[in-house]
């Protein structure tokens, strides 16, 4: 398997993932383990909520994000992840919706103390099926360097 | 069981949850389904990363914060969660942290436009038992008034 190193990384660099599917099965799973507020569990609870209907929690997103970065065609030889600027979840996920990922790199630099690796900076947009944009996140990576001899 | 409305919260206002342990098998397991880096699954990876063992993924720390959220004495009202302004891993998380979360409400106001509901800004903390900084955040979220009739 292919991995992009920081010299692979560039400003205006875009990659997209492939299509990921939200059950209602997994949205009241998720919650019910992580975060199980009412209206991410059951369905009176839903219809009365401000959403009108059963929607995923934030943090149910987030782990879709995740898995949305793996579905990439190339990973990236991550080395840690530290930062979420201005995280944004703009409109809710619900049962059905296919959600996926676009990647743009807007800014790179090496280390200035480490040879091995460098900072990279991507803007993160997810969208449903229907291109309304669900979540929207700036994030600072720290991506290893290609070895050379 | 009693809730916190809008017209519970105030700037300055601090909450603690309890703690919760964080096992090792609870790492593995979440980085499998949801973000399988190999330093969040693999020992041998883990030791060779940058973290010199077994680390939480950051989505698995983004799960336990509301997790620890759940665990405040208190439950709010929440009608919506929209916004996370620089969401910061200060630290990593290992096997056998125990985690536990405090809570500064820094903004308050009603809607301008709908009566039955408000905006409250907390930033976030969690730390771990040596009192190390683990994850820092501050959120917005939309909260309840109480119904006066």
């Amino acid at each position: 398997m292919s991995y992009m190193y920081l010299e692979d990384f560039y400003v205006g660099l875009i990659r997209t993932s492939g299509e990921y599917t939200v059950s209602k099965d997994e949205i009241v799973e998720f919650a019910r383990q992580w975060d199980p507020v009412p209206f991410h569990i059951d369905m009176d609870a839903a219809r009365e909520s401000i959403f009108g209907g059963l929607v995923a929690s934030s943090t149910h997103v987030f782990a879709i994000r995740s898995r949305l970065i793996h579905m990439l065609p190339v990973k990236t030889r991550l080395l840690a992840g530290f930062e979420f600027e201005n995280l944004k979840l703009v409109a809710p996920v619900r049962p059905n919706d296919r959600l996926s990922l676009t990647i743009e790199t807007v800014y790179v630099r090496k280390s200035r103390t480490k040879p091995d690796r460098g900072i990279v900076k991507n803007c993160l947009v997810i969208t449903n099926q229907k291109k309304e944009t669900i979540l929207t996140s700036r994030e600072v990576i720290l991506v290893a360097r290609r070895k050379t001899d």
